[in-house]
Order: C-alpha cells, then structure tokens, then sequence
C-alpha cells in the first residue's frame, strides 16, 4: 500500500542538497528531505575543550535549533526564553557524537569543528538530515584547511542518518512528520560508507517492539543509507575521493 | 566615485522577496538585500501580553536572531549561552516598535502578530531587511485572517527601511558591512509609504554630523525608501491595495 | 576470559533493591548494581502538563542527577551552575520515555507521577539502574493510590533495563565504569515483561559495530533482563500480581 | 499655551547637578531634572574588554537601572528576575555609545571607564539625565587618575542629552513622564560642545513625523542641550577647562 | 580608648533618617547610619504568594541591593550577571523575617507589603540600618492605607536593629567597615520596642566568643537599640501612635 | 512532660554516623538525627577561589541541596528550575562559615575543600546535621592527604551544632520538622570542642524572646553539643588525637 505522497515504505523523500549555501563559513549546506530542510554550517576553530588542551587532539561539536516558524504551530525562541529544551540537547549530542565517529581527531589535530544545524523547516526527520547534511558541510570546511596536504585526511569514513518507523500499515523509511506522529515504534539509524552502525536508536513510546519488527526496521533503514550516501558522493565530487585517504 | 561593488552613492543593493518562503507560517519571505539574507514569518496568536488583556487591541512583538554562521566568524549562539545580547534587544524593540506604527491595533482586536526575523547571512542592513521583509510577512498574515471581510484593513500604510552612513568620501545608501565598518555616522531610517518618519536613527559613534550632514543622510534615505516601498508593493501584488483601506 | 570483578561476560553485578527506602515519597527504592546506587522517588501529582489539561490522560515525567561527589573526581552541582548538563537532559528523558510505555495514561488519568533519580554512587550504568529501580518505585506509590480499587491497574507490564559493551575481549554485560570507559560500543536495552523491547540505543562513539555485534549484544542484554525482572517480581512481592491485572 | 508645571513649550525642567555624591567612586553624580534623580557613578577599572587586549585603547561602557519604586507603580528588580529587560539594554547601550564618542579611548590607554546610571526617581528623561550626568561623573574620574599629567586630556569635548516631543499642542522640550506618555513623537537629543550631533533618535509609535516637525524638533532640542552645556561646565569649575585640551 | 572617628565603645554613629525620600512609594526614607547610606521603599500590593491565596493573611516581603558604586571597589551589579548572591539572599530573608515578626499578618488582610532596600552607600551596617530603616517605611504605608480606620493598626511594635562586634580592644556598638573588617565576632541583634528580641546572629568566623563576651554584646547591642528606638518615634511624630495601637 | 516522640526536653534524637559512606570522595558519611538523614562528602581541590591565589591560604565551601523527596511534598529541583532558593543560599553560607571557624587556612596551604551537604530525608535539624556531619568529613578528609606528615594538623578543634526551640510547652532540644513547624522561636547554635561559640542564631518570625529564655536555650543547646562531640570522637577513633595537635 502507498503513503500519503505516494511514496512506497522503503522509499525516501526528495533528498537535495544545495553545497556552499553560506557565503562565510568554511562549509556549508542547505539540506532537503522533502519539506524538511535544515541549514548546516561547519566552522573550524582553532581551540578545544578544556579537557583536551595539550593533547593534541581535537573535537567535534554540534549545536541545533528549530526556527520559531520551523513548526506547524510556532515554537518558542530558547534564547528568549534563555534556555534550550532537552530535545535540544539530545539532538545536538546525537549529532556531535555521530560525527566525531568517523573524524580521526589525532588527525585533526587540536581543532573544534563546530556544526551548526539551523533547522528552517521541519517536516520530520530534522536530525537524521542534519547528520547527513553535515557530514558533506564537515568535509567541505576540512578540505579548505587541508588544501593540498599529504597528511592523511582526517575523515575517515562516510556518514549518513535515515529514520524508519513501525506504522500500523508496516514499516516505513523516512518519515514525515505526520507519519511520525503516528508512528508506534521511532528508529533513527546511523551508518558508515562501510555499512557499519554508528547510532542504532530505537524507541517505542507508544508501543514496544519485537525482534523481528528491529530487524526489519535495521534492514529498511540500511537501504535508505546507500542511498543518501550515494547522493552526497555525487554532491561531493572529486572532494568523495579523499574521505578515508590515508594520505 | 564608484563604490567597492559599483554602487554609486545613493544605489541601493539588488534587493530580493521570495514571498511564502516557508510551508507553515501565516506569512513568511525571504527578503534579500544584496548579501543580506533575512528569513521573516509573522505568526498570529489569538492571546495578547497581560498588560492588553480586556482591551480589545491587539500587538506586534518581534524577535530577531542570527544564525550563528551568517557572519564572517561564528558567533556564539544566544540559545546556548542563555541570554540575548543588547543588541538583540535593541534590534528586535526596534523592529516591533516600527511594525506596531502602521497597524491599527484596536482594528486589530485582541490578537498578537509574532515577527521572527532570523538571519542567515549578514552583510549589513539587517535590522532594515528585517523591517522590510516584514512588513509583507505581515500583510500576508492579516491577509490570510482576515479574507474577505469588508471590517477595515488593519494595516494603515506601508513601512520600508534602509540605512545610510557618512564615509569619508560622502554619504553611502545602504551600507554593506565593510561600508559600514569604516563609517563615521550609521543612520537607520524608517518612513511610511506616505513618506512620513516612523524612526530616525542616527549614530555617531566614531565620529559627530552637523545638520547638514543629517539632512543629506534623510535626503538620499528617503530615496532609497521610495524604491524599496515599489518593490514591497510589486511583490504583494493585488494585495497591496489592502494596505490602508478603510473597509 | 572472566572480568576486572570476576564475572563472566553475560553476568551481571550484585543486584540489590531496598523498597521504601524513604520515609515521605509514595514509592521509593535504593538500587544498587554493584557499586553503582541510585535513590529512586516516585510523586503522585494531581496534576499534569499544559499540553494534557482537560484530556482525562495523565503523564509520567522523570528527573535525574548525579550527587557532586557521587563520581571519581567532584562533579559541579547543576543547581549551582544554574543548569542541567546536556547529558542529564538525555538521560532523563529517556527514563521517562521508557516508564511511560508500560504505564496505561488514560487508566491512570490525570495525574502526574515524578520519578526523582538521584544518583548517590557512580560506577557506571545509572541509566539502566534508575529505570529498573523507578519502575519498582513507580508501581508502589501507583498502589497506594490505588489501593484495592477494582479499576484495571494502570501499569502494564513489567520493564527493566541494562547496559551492554562491544570489549575488546567480546560483548560485556552489565559495564561498570572503568569498563565503561573502554568500551568502542556502548548500549542500552529496555524491555518489558512479555520480552519485547521499549528502547534500544547503540553508540559507537569509539568505534563502529556490525550486524553481528548488534545481534550478539541484544541477546546478551536480554538474558541479563530477565534476571532483573525477576529480582523486581520478589522484590514486589504480592503486589507484583497487580501488573497488567485488567481489573 | 503652557505646560502642567507652567513652563513654556522649549523650557527645560529645574536642573541640579550634585558633585561628589558618592564617597568612594572615582566620579560621581546626582543629576536631577525635575523629579527625575539619577545617580552617576563612574569607575576606573585598570583592564579592558577581550577585544581590545593589547590594542592600547580603553573603553567605556554603562550600566543603566530603575530602583524598584523609582516609578509610580513598582517595577520587578531585574537581579531577582534574573535579567535585563529589552528596555534597559537598549538605553545602556545608548549610554555607552553616547560617552565613547568624546573619548579619545587611544589617549585613555588600557582602562575601561564604567558608569552606573541608577535611577532613584523617574519623572521622565531619565536616559538623557543619565547621559548628561555621566558625563561630569566621568571627567572627574578620568582627572582624578590624570592628575597634573601634561598627556592630552582623553576627553575631547562637552556631551549632553536632552529629550524632545511632539504633543497635541506643539513641539515640547524635556518631556516629564505625564507629557511623555501622552506624546505622539519621542525623539532623544545627544550633542557635543561644539554643537554637532552624537545621536538623533526619533520614534513614532503612537503617530509619524514630518521633515518639518523633525526640523522643529531639532531646532528645540538643540536650544536645550545649549544650556545643559553650560550648567555642566558651571559644575565643573576649573575642571571645565581640561575638557578638550590638547596636553 | 576611643574609635578611629572618636566615638566611645557604646555609641552609635550619627543617625539621620530623611522621610518620604520617594515621590512615588506607599512610604519610603533615606536612613543614614554615618556614611552608610539606605533607600527604604515600602509598596503595598493587593495580592499574597500563592502559599496564602485565600488565607485572609498577608506577607512582608524584602529585597535588598547593593549600587555598583556603594562600596570601595565596584561591585558587579546582580542584574548583569542575572543572578543575586548568596549574601544578598542572606540579608533579604533577614530583612523580612524581621519585619514580620512585628506585623499582624492577619489583621493586615490579604496584601503584600514589599520593602525595597537599595544601598547608596555602604560603610558597615547596611543590614541593620535597612532594617531599621524599613521600619519607619513600612508604619507610613501601612498608615496611609489605613487612614482613619478604627481597625486594629496591624503593626503590633517597634522595631529596630542594630550590629555589634568583638574587636581586639573590646565589644564595639555600630561598626563601620574599616572596623567591621577588623571585628573577630559581628553579632547583628534585632529587637522590638518592648525590648524582646526577634534576631539575635553572632557570627565567629575569624574566632569564636564566650558566653561572657555573648552577654556583653547583647548588653552594648541593647543600648543601642534604644536610641534607634527612640529616632523612630521622633521621626514618625503622631503617627508613633498607632503602633500597637488595638483599634 | 514528654515530647511526641518520647523524648525529655533536652534530650537528643537518635544521632548516627556512618562513615566512609562513599567510594570516591576523600571524607564522606551519612549522619542521621532521627529520621533526618544528610550525606556529607569532603573533596580537596587543589586550587583556591580568586582572591586567595597567591596568598598561600586556602578555603572551605559549602553546598547544600534537599532532594526533591526529601521531604513531605515534593520540592521542586533547584537543577531543574535553573537556581538555588534563598534557604539554600544562607544555609550553604553557615556551613562554608561554620567550617572555616575550625580551620587554620594558612596551615591548609592553597586548597579548596568542597563539602557537599545532600539531605536525603528532611525531618528538621537539617543544616545542623550538615555542620556535625561534615566536621567529620572534613577530618578525614584532611587526613588522607596529610597522611604522616608532622605538619600541623590544620584542624584546629572540633565544631557541632544543634538547633533549640522555644515551645509553647518550654525548651526543646533538637527539634523534629513537627516541632520544628510549631516553634515559637528557633535557634541554631554551632559551637567548639572548646566549649565556645562559632554562629548564635536565633529567630522570632512567630514571636520574640527575652532575655532568659535566650539563656535557657544557650543552656539547653550546649548540653547537646557536649554530646555531639562525643559522638564525632567515638566515630573518629584515633584520628580524633589529630584535631588540634600542633605538630
């Protein structure tokens, strides 16, 4: 049976990525999955965390905000109301974490990396487009500092971010967001260019799940990752080739 | 003498409004000026501040923030560190107060028009894209609720703004930030479409004016203003005729 | 190869609850895994959020802390910072998330049960721990409200939750700390009673993890969760009959 | 016609200045227009903000607040509100901006000059009082620190502020809170010694301006600061003289 | 052996304290302690804390801060750093607590009375001066609210307050700062107009005090309070009547 | 005549003292008055607040938080709503200051020792439990990193507290939250080995006290502290010799 677009369960939305969407930052996106679009900016700068000064080593950390009219019904601004809700905090942790996986942060060197994933419209899925549109805006910021470097580029894998969801009519890729506020069961998958998991995040608020509707799930989702990340090798180009050089 | 980008003096930047930017908003654009990118929704809430509940007239409250990657160097996000700078405060007052004064907010009624005015890229002038763009967010907004009712338009005149400086070789239309980084006296201007003053600004911080230096500011502004209100007026389309009608 | 501790890899700690640890809150447990003990405190409120007034629905919310000296070196006291750390954010929904998928909120109607989990030791696994002592809490203070009503008993099922780690030396159960920290995969399994799972979140911040691994690890954490649910069963006594009693 | 207190269309309220109100700061002031009384403390403070670190230039910045019951009904303490409102932001911003631009902050060196604008009763104008104020506070501070020094005197020339509206019945000089709140136009007046203009800010919430009631604005607002110029250099005495010395 | 500024171990500073100080507060003064300087303002509002919503009783409420400029060196002013000390929280609790004890809450009715105590100047002592001070303030609002009422006067006594200190060279009455740095005990004493006491803090942090020296403070601290006493009544004139005064 | 409990007039509850309660922290026990239960835990920090670096001084400081269960209705969590109350505020005060009387700062050298107050059930008394609990912390503290060393022991002698009450029916010694809600006047005493004191406090916010009865709960109050301490050396064993020794 079809979705409400039309879509069959294992079929993504739309997916566009528009590269150097931004004038100033080092790498920048804007991402589409259908209506859903986030913009995401990576700026590189030149310090770390307390915790990892004189290591040698550098992070990556990721901060993400709905616009007041990303939503059907306005949200409330977190810096007016001067703090951010948990949903904002878990999402931009989910986002760092997802992405310093496949950064080899000796190779980087004592750097942040800084991802910004403004969300302007939100239709679903905001978090796994945010992973899949930094990823691309990550590896556009490190290759302007690396320019023609011998050293080995300190990407060392693709990423991508789908979500599935347990519906009564069985299990959809790519929710939207009315599916998703129908969904029983919520996964969000994070996988590598290699096929490897990154984040595997399951949850049934409204229902529970059994093994068999987890392995369907995992393999739904799989599917819909070779597919964004074959659109953002085709985003990135030339610049594809050097995600896991080892120099 | 030519400007940096080819302006002459009193020219404005390419100025751009993509109407209905966004799927959810009452009333939304994108409203570009040159570099300058400034997303504006206007969101109608049928509730109004304590302080109006009971009187019947409704309120225009704005909000203003930057994406933390508009700018050149990342700017710390306001949500995260827990408060909104001054200068947030000052601009969005600003942009609500300018709002507020060609709205009848007893014709109105007991409901408050939010502006969000979220900038993803700075190349200055936000705060005069902001007023600009929305005020055709606005009247998109009122437009939607108010269909086909002969009560009075709510919204009494147009409402444009630009900003002019005095540079060292004379004064510039419609500073883009580098002008603006190295002008002696900023002014902001906002005037109706009946050409009346709604806020004169005008900010000598690296430097004083004379009264003759204010009065050419005001001259090549309110040209500026005048080209600014066609475009408003070509973008709103049938619905300009709205703006100012007595019902 | 057996463990730091001694213990086989599917094996978990020494699992211990003390009921009604405290004197004023309608449920309350000490749990301890190991060295690692949390107080949990579950509040009957009559009362519940904004967004559920007037639907006859109750709600379950949770909050989390860790004591500053409960870790190895003093962390700062978030009410002294003046706010919660992402990671508390994370952790707390998540607990609440999950308690709230074996409770019946309509059954339960409107009220609010706050479950306090204050972490008085830290060796790793606070997540699991507070989930599997809070539901033990929970269904204590919903009986005392209860009492010997004939209305069907809003609590559902039984749940339980555990942590599982990819080692170096294979799949690890039930991770203490110093494990903890040397796990490349980190993840945490909840599941009900009747065996299906509530939520499953894998992390591969260190590393990533196959199919295999998936697999391996959930069937580790499930056997550990069936010991749990039977440690929650005796520990409940009687009133552990009263759990998807139907009324 | 006359005003409520008798005074003509351009006359300005009864003005005192109290030298030395405060034992221990550097500077400080009562400035009193009318009923309206602010306390102007300036301090020296031997560091600057990050941005100017090892730039050799000072700064200035200002602090503006209502006691509770300076006004007719009491206003919420802001420190135990835990903020600034957008209003007190933006006027000590003006404050500030205002002070800056008769200081040679190269001459000043690596110190920031503080002022503490606190306002013990508002009438009305308590922006331009605080302005008019600081600026005697701050030359005393900055000659106390200057001694006998023969360097150039770091305070280039004389600042004032007054306010100015347009009412029902003409244009009105240095509104009291009750013609204020009954004014159609605002605007706020900041000039120097030699008669150029800082800040010109006009604002038209209630009504909008013409370029003629602009002008008439001007021209009274400029007869005002006149004679608070020379009330700030009667309070000065010898001092006076230091003001714009080349060294 | 006299004082630095020549007073004898038992004799207070001059006490000046200046009536209806404020235009616009129910009561208010300036109360002078020598160079400790106090603005006293008492509000009357017609609403109680949600804890006594429909008690029939009231609340005194206090709030206490210090100007930047009121001490030797700057300090940060709370609303800036949005939030209030633990020293300012300290004297605020103390401050109501004290005015409370003297106050029928019952007989006031369902009001609040707020004292706002904002400290010009601050040479030691400001606690005990704003309490003194707040007295007289609050007996000025409560009587003009009560007019000609033959209701019970809801202020039941006098009340003043005074500190007292153990220095090298003996038990000290009013300390002022340089002294107060000095003490080795600072005791802060409250009494009412019958001579019982509501507060009595003695403070050891430098040293610790006998039972003797105990004694002799609350000894020397008693005299003192009597003259504080007795400026009250002079100051309040006529109204002194009213105080305990059963209707 | 007896008390609810059973208890004569200057009779103690039952005082428990478990020390070594945590795992990690340097000096840490669980001290019960009764059915009041508060975790004291000492950590050593190597660093001091600003304005002792350099000094060679260090610094004792507190912090004090009621879990949300703690006590008879759930009190909101100071995390959660983003900061701490004026109780906690001037109850973490008198700890830090309560501490500090007994330690040499000099001989400390430049340390930090944190002492965490976490009250896990509320039955009154709950500040003077954290006071004679963390004395205990302390020394252990103190010794784990003085070890043998012949330096001076910085703890210079030992410090109790205990609270008295006036109520209607005499003097009571160590009020339970039942008492303590009925109490007429509440006193807190904290005082030395030596028999003197460090804090008197005493509050009429239901009433005032005279003279004598100040005396009788002095009295009464060091009865119990007499006792304390014997408990704090009997749960101390050999390291009790150390307080006070000069090296």
């Amino acid at each position: 049976m079809a979705r409400a677009d039309g879509r069959t369960n294992n079929e993504l939305r739309k997916i566009k990525i528009t590269r150097n969407y931004l004038k100033y930052a080092e790498g920048s996106v804007l991402i589409e999955f259908g209506d859903t679009k986030v913009i995401c900016a990576a700026t590189i700068e030149e310090k770390v965390p307390p915790f990892l000064k004189g290591s040698g080593e550098g992070w990556v950390s990721a901060e993400y905000s709905l616009l007041p009219r990303s939503t059907q019904s306005r949200n409330v601004r977190e810096a007016a109301r001067g703090k951010q809700s948990g949903r904002t905090h878990e999402i931009q942790r989910l986002i760092g974490r997802a992405l310093r996986s496949v950064i080899d942060l000796k190779a980087l060197g004592e750097k942040t990396i800084w991802l910004d994933c403004d969300v302007v419209q939100a239709d679903g899925g905001t978090r796994t487009a945010a992973i899949t549109g930094s990823f691309v805006a990550l590896v556009d910021a490190v290759s302007r500092i690396w320019g023609d470097s011998q050293k080995p580029f300190p990407v060392k894998d693709f990423l991508a971010a789908v979500s599935v969801g347990v519906m009564p009519e069985g299990v959809y890729l790519d929710l939207c967001y009315s599916e998703d506020s129908m969904a029983v069961v919520d996964m969000n998958l994070v996988m590598t260019g290699s096929g490897e998991f990154v984040e595997v995040q399951g949850t049934g608020e409204k229902g529970t799940f059994s093994q068999t509707q987890l392995n369907e799930m995992i393999a739904v989702g799989s599917q819909g990752i070779d597919i964004l990340l074959d659109i953002q090798k085709e985003t990135l180009g030339q610049l594809a080739w050097k995600v896991g050089r080892e120099g």
